[in-house]
């Protein structure tokens, strides 16, 4: 038998915290003393002091950090020790210890974009590893919430030739000597599929050629989009805000030591449970205006002003009834007052702005030509579109959520980038 | 209050059998009797009788194949209706009636090409609504066995530089005039994270520039993929069988009316549970000799001799063991028989062949770039994946499945696209 298959992990040995342990993964820190070498042990669930006596030193040489290594001994209760538990090693039983590692503290302390030139050993610090676990709970709580709730899971396109968000920021790709784009958002796939689940969702990457870098953009990002049938702007709005409750209230369950290694402050996820305030374009402007932001009605709210809208709020908030000119052809008029749509965006507190864009879409035929038309597109590029109206349309709503954006709010982090293992912008396309 | 908002799914109104309903659908069948109007209502949980009286025939008139309708009745126990239930009418509240559906028998019938012109109307049909929640149940079932299974959930680069697989079938992205390359796998990345999580998936598409038109190739598909730090093939593949007999337990348990609809035959299904067939492929040659195929040691097992191979087995077989130049260059060689590589392949039955290639990767930094250059590629092309075995690396073994491929093998279906709702090959990119 392979030498690591004995191994426990480490959290294990540690709640253990007596006896004789078998445990492998790699050098956190490696301290040498006069009579003893200590090691931080890390693997993917913490982090154990090893102690080998003078007579290991040999082997502990060759060492170095982030060096792989399986040893075996007996557990010992030291409460200076993280966890409260050492293990004391009796025997290396594989090691491969490679080069020095070329990450340095300076380099971590600076934050520098070589931290992004070897991302692929970065993802091993224990910042990124939790900021990854964190990651893996949003995801999986974005996947519950749907599926409890009735939703069914699709897969829409990635190869497209018409652009739900019009063409300025799409991706061309060679395909077979001809060209077609990269999706920026499945809505018209899940539009198509409501008329057979009603309820639909998809979790997938989206593209978006932003030549411009931002803290909040990369060029391909993780999209978790739903669409209803028969259900109104209101009704997509309480969905989002039971999926983005549902997700930190998971977070807040499962990743409490990440969180606090992050040194993230949990008052305002703790506060993120439904209802959201709902606020209209119209009092935003009020709002904004109050506070000397320059904005006039019909201005675009753009992200200086989210932020500093949300800065007024105490927890994420569902701005809705914007302009007709500030969104996309396929929302939908309010009957009631032409000049606004049946959209809104959900705002993330302390400055973070937009997660969620959505609303009700057009669902009357000659209404959505009309629509086309006055906004300057050909309706022949949304032939197939067009064709949900021409037999049985519903009403129907829904939205577009930015995954990565979510984990940047709950994890507090500065950067998109920062939540993201392969970041993507204008500059960066490897690691 | 909107008139649908009062309306319950098809499959409780039918359950239920008596008292008064609104429903709300699609027009699935309409039948004109001299007394009677009989109309077949679809939603996404099932499908009803209507009976509209005479008197109702002036609203009737309009409605086309797959109008939306909301009505409101008596329930009445009928056994000669589907589900044995009738709605008797009593108002239509709300109806879009649009143009007469362009889908007839006929196409139907013939299968034809016709059907992926129009598939942004054909996923209603029940055949399509009958794969797609199948589709749905895989998906789940696969998150759920890795998540329950220690694994974490990780999300991979759609936009690479370096090619898993080999140039030839990448397909280019102008990214702000330099060209990158859409992944084909996110194996080295996976092996990226390892160092980190230990024990990783995604469930992401990927993207092949496959030129020919195959039954079990599109150029976009969603890939299931994992990887292990501290494990053999051995451990890969059962990791494998227990992925593919969870799936295809959760669709028996959940999608039985489902597989019925499709007339798929469960025998195979029921039989998929682990261990699979351990087959070697040195055995391999030697079976299909003896079948009569024309193979010597060395040549590859192409989708025709996986075919045959598999029609051998009564359930999906683990094919391993492969000769070094048949697999790609990362797989690690037996160290007790070098000309062959810790690699293997799941082939699921009755003919469907490849759905999962994995295996050992090299962990050795000498031994990995020694092979690059027996392949004849540079090394410099992979700084990074080398980089991997130069501080700290560990045995590791992960795999890559066919999550379209599956579901074509749990459904019955004759081609990848009939699972896939909007498929995309040489010849097609749209709707
Ligand atoms: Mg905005
Ligand atoms: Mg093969």
């Amino acid at each position: 038998m392979e030498p690591y298959k004995k191994a426990e992990p480490i959290a294990e040995v540690l709640k253990r915290g007596e006896g004789r342990a078998t445990v492998r993964g790699w050098v956190h820190r490696k301290r040498v003393l006069k009579e003893k070498i200590f090691i931080l042990l890390r693997d993917s669930t913490g982090v154990v002091q090893l102690v080998l006596p003078r007579d290991r030193f040999r082997e502990a040489e060759d060492l170095n950090l982030e060096s792989s290594l399986v040893v075996t001994g007996s557990l010992v209760r030291e409460p200076r020790a993280p966890g409260g538990v050492e293990l004391h090693v009796e025997s290396i039983d594989w090691a491969y210890s490679g080069e020095p590692y070329p990450i340095n503290e300076d380099a971590v302390a600076a934050d520098s974009e070589y931290l992004l030139d070897v991302r692929h050993l970065w993802v091993r610090s224990r910042k990124m590893q939790a900021v990854l676990k964190i990651r893996h709970t949003v995801f999986g709580a974005i996947h519950e919430y749907f599926r409890r709730s009735g939703f069914y899971e699709v897969h829409t396109p990635m190869f497209i030739t018409a652009a739900v968000e019009g063409g300025a920021t799409l991706f061309k790709v060679d395909y077979f000597g001809q060209p077609v784009y990269l999706t920026q958002s499945s809505q018209f796939y899940l539009e198509v599929l409501i008329y057979s689940l009603e309820k639909v969702y998809v979790v997938a990457p989206s593209f978006r050629a932003e030549p411009s870098r931002t803290r909040r953009h990369l060029t391909e990002f993780w999209h978790a989009e739903m669409e209803m049938a028969w259900a109104g702007m209101e009704d997509a709005a309480r969905v989002g805000e039971e999926v983005i409750s549902h997700v930190v209230e998971k977070v807040l369950e499962e990743r409490q030591d990440e969180l606090k290694l992050l040194g993230r402050k949990t008052e305002y996820l703790e506060r993120a449970k439904p209802p959201f305030y709902r606020v209209s374009y119209d009092e935003a402007v009020e709002i904004l205006r109050r506070r000397g932001v320059s904005i006039n009605w019909g201005d675009d709210i753009g992200a200086d002003e989210e932020r500093a809208l949300t800065l007024e709020f105490d927890k994420p908030l569902v701005l809705y009834g914007f302009p007709e000119k500030l969104k996309a052809f396929y929302h939908r008029n309010d009957p009631r007052r032409p000049e606004v749509t049946l959209s809104f965006d959900v705002l993330l507190p302390e400055g973070y702005g937009e997660v969620i864009g959505g609303g009700e879409r057009i669902y009357d035929e000659r209404e959505l030509v009309d629509k086309i038309k006055r906004f300057g597109l050909d309706p022949r590029d949304y032939w197939w579109y067009i064709d949900l109206r021409r037999y049985g349309s519903v009403p129907h709503s829904g939205f577009g959520l930015g995954v990565d954006r979510l984990t940047m709010w709950i994890t507090g982090a500065d950067h998109i980038r920062d939540v993201v293992p392969f970041p993507r912008d204008v500059r960066r396309t490897t690691p």
